[in-house]
């Protein structure tokens, strides 16, 4: 499982719309419009790396409403829950 | 229930450990060691907005490791499995 | 009530116009053309958190001569005649 | 009455303090800890454009914990109760 | 008296023009053409406070060949004649 | 006649001095501690271009509470009162 | 195979040392010495994604000489040798 | 041989087309499109620093997709199976 | 004589036709496309400081393929042949 | 014959003297301390390519006033008095 995170600056008159849309590409499994400089993040977990380039490039990116997106991925899962198993877990011990 | 996104950089030689401690401040749901200009992303859930100068400024900014933070706090949430519900759920309707 | 500050960048030649159709925002308290980076401040009082997505997503970056937002929420409020009542005060013991 | 926005990057581990302080100095109406690229918002409501030098380069910006500043000074406020009075209000109209 | 230093970055086939028609505006003493980031810098000398935002929104960040402008305002002016008179010179003594 | 702009940002907590030390140096017509990114601005009269390096150089940014300045050099002056005698006055015309 | 890019700035005066270190790193190809605004650029080849916490954060952001990196991952890559098996390889197909 | 790095922004609707015809120009070895601030990097293999200007700015700056281009340029390679030879090896001493 | 560097961002697919043309503009002694965030630089050597504005405001940033420029100014030219004359020289001893 | 220019900021007291030390640098044309951003410009002709790293790595960015650098290095050479013989002239023409 990789985690990715996605900065999204959105058309102004098309945020709502274009969250909307961002949470229905797969892979996305939630998207929040937020304060700041960017307008929008989208949490994406991917069953795999090679998911990323068309979830991200082929479909998220393609969507009418973004301006401009930058994409985080995530190295290592540190969740408290896990935490317990030592220190941070690595990606591929995640469920 | 209020999402934070909270986008952090961190000293170079104390990422994982920095990531471990912001995974054991309250409210913290997941923490990732990133890729690009920041190092280290915090999904906050808080029960309710006024729990965030508590947690953010309160505990998250005071750990040791810390050098910068940006805040990003959730106007929207937009889930998948919460879409069929209409356009884009309030936050109030939130679970 | 919770306190937002949204900076605004306008069209150089609605300045005026813009400011006087954002201080008919609901929950819009006191609109400033202002020196700077940025060319109007507005400050929002919302009744609750909750309000935030509809007002400044739904209206407030609607209007036509807006060009680019960027939106600080306040943690905590900091008013000089509340502070005897002891170091800040957190914004649900505000009236 | 002249307003002025300044926003303040404080220290880290004084972002509380420094904001308590803030709302001490004379003028300062208003003191937030906000999200964002900024730690503190301060809303100064000054009598007249000349105390701005004392306030702001004498008091605000020699606090211990105030890292860097930038003073915003309004051109115009534009306040719903005032509009009513014609389109945007000038300073010297102002009560 | 108020001084305010407005910088401007002008259309790349006008600046000649677009400094001519500055120097024409009200209250503006001098305008260069400059070397650097920006393209013009406006030399300012207002009666009052309240006039900053006649010349400066309704007029000068109006002329045709303006893209971006940034109205820096002087707290206090500290002119070597002054001095004498003590340790740099609020803008009320000023003449 | 050669004029020349500097913006200058100073130590937080010598402003003033270092202002009043600005305006002490040869050539230095006025100085103004300003509003927005910059702490203050210098205005510089020099005889000749030659003059340059000596007074920024080898003075002004020598100053004990100096800390970044950017010098933007006039092309051409472009003062009202001149403008009658043509479209903006060359240097060399200059008194 | 995972393709990361990693753009490093270095000590000054420990370059050339910096970037022989960065060379010794597992899974590290290449490392240059690079004009512009970053000073090293290394291009990585992991076996895994799970590979780059361990070589990014846990050991080549430790090397004494490094002041700020920041890693691009290869979504795909695009050799011309690969290209003639269609548009663009997905990574899972990469040898 | 020379070594040239080019970062690329690209057209959002474009990137695998703008790489896969990034990967067709002469002397590029590898093209990949990547998270962060920019969409794709191209390695490029230079016979001699005499062959840049012409595949830089002669094809690869004008393909139909490119918005945005920084060229980095390789100094000194440190590829480990070279580093036994000595610290570090001179471009003149590669393969 | 003085010596100005100008920094040109060009058209992508008009550099060479551009770097050409600049090198036709009076007083342009020599002119590079180069690497960087920069597409030309262009070298000055003006008889007088007053030629100046013609040569850069008036001929070189009219050129058509232009999109931004930043002039930079020579203080003092440290030629190494000169440099057995005293320390650095100052532009008036120059030939 | 290779042309090299780098932005050089330097210490602010040490400015003169950083010049002077760049000026006798091998393969240093000449020096100019400037207006803008940057604080000192140097021009290198560099008899191959694989000169760089030792002048601009090993010398240049060594010297003791220097805090950042940015090298830039020329694709084309556009001389007025080359260009007769053709559209801009490849370097491998040059004397």
């Amino acid at each position: 499982m990789v985690t990715a995170i996605v900065l999204v600056q959105a058309e102004r008159l098309r945020i709502p719309e274009t969250a909307a849309e961002l949470a229905n590409v797969t892979h996305v499994k939630e998207v929040y419009s937020v304060t700041g400089e960017w307008d929008i993040v989208a949490l994406l977990r991917l069953p795999s790396y090679e998911d990323l380039d068309d979830v991200v490039t082929g479909q998220l990116r393609r969507l009418p409403g973004i301006m401009r997106t930058q994409t985080m991925l995530a190295f290592r899962t540190y969740a408290p829950e896990l935490l317990d198993q030592g220190f941070g877990v690595g990606l591929n011990e995640q469920g």
